[in-house]
């Protein structure tokens, strides 16, 4: 069976178990507590030398880490992952800007407000972080205007990677009122009825 | 005919000159200077909303943003993206890689000596990007000291991604002395006879 290593309240490893919900994967979740240090121990390194999650493992025993990575290889040959080598593309350029230019800022927000509790030595990293996450926002609602998912007309893995942390981006302290069609886009990916929430 | 909208010095632009050498496909670099504000115009981000090089655009007037999707779409049912599927999701966990744990903090680094001078207001950053990217280089030496790519036997474009800004560590203040697996695989990729400078 596919085994996850992941934290629960992480967006990015939550990616991974929305999709394992809308294929009806089964798969078993180990918990990983990043603050507690299980990133850092040698088993774990010994998995994935960088120390990161999620982290997903095969019945091989094979590792995969990077959570768009491990979506791309799970959504192969499902309609959440369009074989037409440029919607592909597609789909990978969203998920590049998600860990370039949406995360970096939204999810570090999230984590240093919602995991640290925003220590006064943080505050100024966390508020510089604010003008990079509107500006994704700002791409995200211009392309979310003109179409119902981020790449076309039909879900796919894109959307998932940026559910993941726009969906909690009030918790970093971004405001979703002026962006009507991000909204809409929540609320469409949230009624899917294999829908599972964080 | 392709063209790559790009700017020399950039790592990011280079990965795709660099693939598309390998592959001896034609193509038109139109320059983008970012510091002269070229990202920003009107015009340009009717291409890229997102306002960043390098940006690829089809015979068609289609774009494609991401430095990493472009690779990926430009090796489609090439020898340098393997067909397998784990395989090309270890490409891809190699490139989230570079666009997470690498690029902030080498290519930043380079960013702010090489093309900023090292302005003083500047040089704590400069400072605090060094263990990152140390870190990174770690990760890589790990791998490369177990087989001679960093994702099989044969060169892919996960190999592209990582040389562009590793190749020019150095002009971000770091030091290949203590990485010898990193600096043999930098010769291999530098000796292939399709190669190209940046």
């Amino acid at each position: 069976m596919l085994k996850i290593y992941g934290d629960r309240q992480s967006g990015n490893c939550y990616k991974v178990k929305l999709l394992l919900h809308h294929l009806q994967r089964e798969y078993t979740w180990q918990s990983v507590d990043i603050l507690a240090g299980d990133t850092r121990t040698q088993a774990f390194l010994e998995k994935n030398p960088n120390g990161k999650i999620p982290l997903l493992e095969l019945p091989s025993g094979e590792t995969l880490s990077e959570s768009n990575a491990i979506l791309n290889y799970l959504a192969h040959d499902t309609p959440y992952l369009p074989d037409d080598p440029l919607t592909r593309a597609r789909v990978l350029s969203w998920q590049f800007f998600e860990q370039y230019s949406h995360e970096p800022y939204i999810a570090v927000a999230r984590f240093i407000s919602k995991y640290l509790g925003l220590p006064e030595e943080r505050r100024q990293e966390y508020e510089a972080k604010q003008s990079g996450g509107y500006k994704a926002l700002t791409v995200m609602e211009q392309t979310l205007a003109q179409q119902p998912y981020l790449v076309s007309d039909t879900l796919t893995i894109a959307d998932f990677s940026l559910y993941a942390y726009t969906h909690v981006a009030h918790e970093g302290g971004f405001d979703l009122a002026t962006f009507p069609t991000i909204r809409t886009w929540l609320q469409r990916i949230a009624l899917h009825p294999r829908h599972v929430a964080m």
